[in-house]
């Protein structure tokens, strides 16, 4: 496969939908359909996770309701495999707390016309200040 | 190919070998020996750039001399192919600046027993505060 002309688009797309689903509180579960059930790898905060199942576990114990998002800056880059590598940086807030800066990685696979997520790795940037 | 089981290794020591190159100023072109003549991207602060000659001529560019660098976390991924996907968030301060928060990705692609970048994303979180 080549390179794909629209990972831009792609990639802005993605974190807009992906969010989307992930901050309601009632639809956050519904984030597991992006991933694969095995070759899907989270990396939550130093947390290595493989597979849909324990990633949907991963999600279910998050014990905010609320969140508060900006997004600060989307880089997207086309991978050789027709897939786009996306860096999100941005600000969030959940329920009552501190708001923070985090930063969040994705590389989309191409599967049959459309993408899973392959790699997810999430940091909170605590330590910036 | 497969996953390598090194990939915390492997991220780790090259993050250590990166930085160590890029940090000396007498020594910081020979990044440029890290990625590929064609088939590496880099996005710095939202500038895309494809290829070594092009990353040469953008490190080259910069105009600081003295880097003081402190790295806050690595969190490294094997991918598909056999490579590495890392993700560094850390703090740096060049020549008298004020220090600031930044994020950079890599991929590592496998080539005859080593690795070049094939991509690179780097941002400085400024708006963090």
């Amino acid at each position: 496969m080549s390179l794909n002309p629209q990972y831009e688009d792609i990639g802005k797309g993605f974190v807009q939908q992906f969010y989307g689903i992930f901050d309601d509180p009632a639809n956050r579960a519904n984030v597991v359909n992006f991933y694969s059930a095995t070759d899907s790898f989270m990396t939550f905060e130093g947390h290595q996770i493989q597979g849909a199942p324990k990633i949907l576990e991963k999600v279910q114990s998050l014990s905010f309701q609320k969140i508060n998002r900006v997004i600060t800056t989307v880089d997207s880059q086309p991978t050789f495999d027709g897939g786009v590598l996306i860096n999100v940086l941005g600000r969030l807030q959940t329920d009552e707390d501190q708001p923070h800066a985090y930063i969040q990685t994705f590389v989309l696979k191409p599967v049959g016309g459309s993408f899973f997520v392959q790699h997810d790795i999430f940091r909170l940037s605590l330590h910036d200040v």
